[in-house]
């Protein structure tokens, strides 16, 4: 039987960062990725897929980027892990020692047991699987009515590029607002209304209980009685850790069924770690088990374990999840980072809160000039800034992350005040009015 | 004899956002302003009215920025200061008593003693009066090939706008690469190329000595004895502080002729300050004083005036200047903050450094997508971030600020390493890719 250095079970975002960034460090180390099918798609690429994107073959992660590096890739499912013996075994029987092995197995979309109805034909989920987007894309050609449940990223993200198939489409939010687990209303609104002028039909604060129709879908029953027609329904309504395989070889898992960690990654046995959506998240404000799942989480994850995994390199550990988000709606870009007000309030923070807005770019007079909204939230006594939203341009995109990085730094209002920032008239708003200045200026003005 | 609270001299950046701030905070204080000129540019909008901008008119900031605040406005140009009496006299006579004093007189450009000519008709500055930027703009109509001396932003951003006005622009810089006090040579270069490709003539490492003609400017003369027509030069080689009213007043000024402040903007005289351009400078790293003269920096400093002058609001200092710049050449976005590797080098600092690039979207199928390079210095051993230089598309312009606050927050290569960004395939690179954290690990893993 053949011995790895490390085995990394599944070749997404976490696997893939786990296994370059341990190559980064370690020449000499054999790393095997077992992934259990043929392509890997750019995960958060993949709403694109169906409308801006010719076809899913433009949203797939090249296995060069590991190969080259000397990472071996098996296309095989595990279906069993010994962790006493140290040996992983396939579906196709394949088995192989290791000295490390890292649980990297993702997530899959939540059927929710509150929606009866879900196993007809023309249901579908977002999943990871390139096959399975195709099918999904395929199918919808011959269908025009498509609903879509659940009012977060994934959901708007899908109906805008279903949308842009013309068909017609129904996007269902069950909450009063649209992303409202990242955004307070003000930003919500901006993005509803951009989906309604894009022509998306928006259902906001009712429930879909069921899905009906005579072995395939007809239409959407709500919990007020209503119904709506529909030739597919698809369900963006989260996702959970995929983790029967960790169960099954005895590790412990968190009360979501996420892979119990440390804040090294490393899970209830020696040796063997799990990053990304299958493992196991706190939350950077109140250490709470987390239920945000973000590519970006699970590259940062895969990095605090690649970096600890043969000696500790950074003893930095993971501090939980900030929840930074952003996505497009058109032209509307929208990003969030920390808490929102109301889930600030709702956790017992004593807060203040700024807000400014002001030109992308300046003066105003130039051509595609987008306005931004900032909103700072602030721990009254403290002055920590927790949470922030900004809605713009593109460049909102990484404006947001000065925001993460603010947050993940305990800074506080009053040196968020004095930052020194570059402007310039073509790439950022005016010097004078940067929002992100002006909306912790604000904020200090509320003392 | 009317008696002002507080009185500001000079109305550009430093001025009016010292006054917007104060007011921010202190509804009832009586504000005046005065300003020698009738209309304030946007400072660092001024190079884009010669090719992007229709005229000066859309380059101006509203009065009514500052009239809607309930702030006074005088056109007046002040010729005496009484630091003992608190009175502030014009050059029509009139006579205010002022509480408190706040000089944000600006900057003149430079011209040089080592160029000989610069009396010649058709030489030109760029100078923050629009009357003289009108002036400049109307004498080119007549014009063909403008001569730019000085390799720095301002050449740089005035050449290739007047590049647009289809006349024959060159650019001389006396240095290697242009941009070398933000840039490495990489970097430089990649603006070197762009500025070619768009049609200036780039003269580089030879000295202008020499501004040659009968009367008006015919031609310009080099350190090696090569001559070159010229129509007209732009003399782009920095900026002095104007500071003579506040030497005259009795003000103690600082190795270059700034005005000498403390870390609260505070002058050698009790209730008389100092910010923007005017002002005593430090560099952030070394301590040394530093000619950078920004409208960001302006308003930051403004900012810590404001906020100390009643009071102390906020008591964080000035940390000194971090140097964060940007700028766009055509497509091409470049952004600076910090030491560059040259001068962290030349400053005696052992540093590690680390680049990576990624596309600005992400899968790289999406049209318009730019590439992104970053490059991060770090100190060895105590870790801390340095610098940083990013070149890519619109972004960039916000990206730096991510650099720029890392600096200022002393975050160290590990935690640079352990970022946690929002990433999204329209607006940021990849999770697995995101340049700024693949830049720390590259640099931390040639320790």
């Amino acid at each position: 039987m053949k011995k790895i250095d490390l085995i990394i079970i599944g070749g997404s975002a976490a696997g893939m960062v786990t296994a370059s960034t341990v190559r980064k460090f370690h020449k000499d180390k054999t790393i095997l990725i077992i992934r259990d099918q043929p392509e890997v798609p750019v995960p958060c690429g993949i709403p694109y897929i169906f409308g801006t994107l010719k076809s899913s073959s433009e949203d797939i992660v090249p296995d060069k980027n590991m190969t080259d590096k000397n990472i071996d890739i098996l296309i095989d499912r595990v279906i069993k892990v010994d962790l006493k013996e140290k040996i992983v075994e396939t579906k196709t029987g394949k088995k192989f020692g290791y000295e490390k092995l890292v649980f990297a197995t993702g997530s899959n979309p939540t059927i929710p047991s509150f929606i009866k109805g879900t196993e007809l034909k023309n249901v579908y989920t977002i999943t990871k699987y390139i096959y399975e987007i195709d099918a999904l894309k395929d199918a919808l050609k011959g269908l025009n009515k498509v609903v879509v449940i659940g009012g977060g990223f994934i959901g708007i993200e899908v109906s805008d590029e279903i949308n842009k198939l013309k068909k017609n489409v129904t996007l269902i939010s069950s909450s009063k607002n649209v992303l409202w687990k990242s955004f307070d209303e003000k930003f919500s609104s901006k993005v509803e209304e951009s989906l309604i002028n894009r022509g998306i039909n928006l259902i906001k604060g009712k429930r879909a209980t069921e899905i009906a129709g005579d072995g395939k879908v007809s239409h959407v029953v709500f919990n007020d009685g209503d119904k709506m027609e529909a030739d597919a329904v698809i369900l963006a309504l989260g996702t959970r850790a995929k983790s029967e395989l960790a169960k099954d070889a005895g590790l412990s898992l968190d009360e979501t069924g996420a892979i119990m960690v440390d804040g090294y990654m490393r899970t209830s046995v020696k040796d063997v770690y799990a990053v990304g959506d299958c493992a196991h998240k706190t939350d950077f404000f109140t250490g709470k088990t987390s239920g945000v799942m973000l590519a970006s989480i699970a590259a940062a994850e895969a990095r605090i374990a690649s970096l600890n995994m043969y000696g500790i390199v950074s003893s930095r550990k993971s501090l939980g999840t900030v929840s930074a988000f952003s996505t497009k709606v058109g032209n509307l870009v929208v990003a969030s980072a920390g808490l929102t007000e109301m889930q600030s309030v709702e956790e017992g923070y004593d807060v203040i809160v700024g807000e400014a807005s002001a030109t992308d770019r300046h003066p105003g007079k130039f051509d595609d000039v987008s306005m931004q909204e900032v909103k700072l939230i602030f721990e009254r006594r403290s002055g920590y800034i927790i949470g922030g939203q900004i809605s713009g341009g593109v460049s909102v995109g990484e404006m947001i992350n000065i925001i993460a990085l603010a947050i993940q730094q305990r800074m506080t209002i009053s040196e968020m005040v004095h930052l020194q920032i570059a402007t310039h008239p073509l790439v950022t708003s005016a010097p004078t009015a940067y929002p992100i200045v002006m909306a912790a200026l604000d904020a200090l003005s509320k003392y």
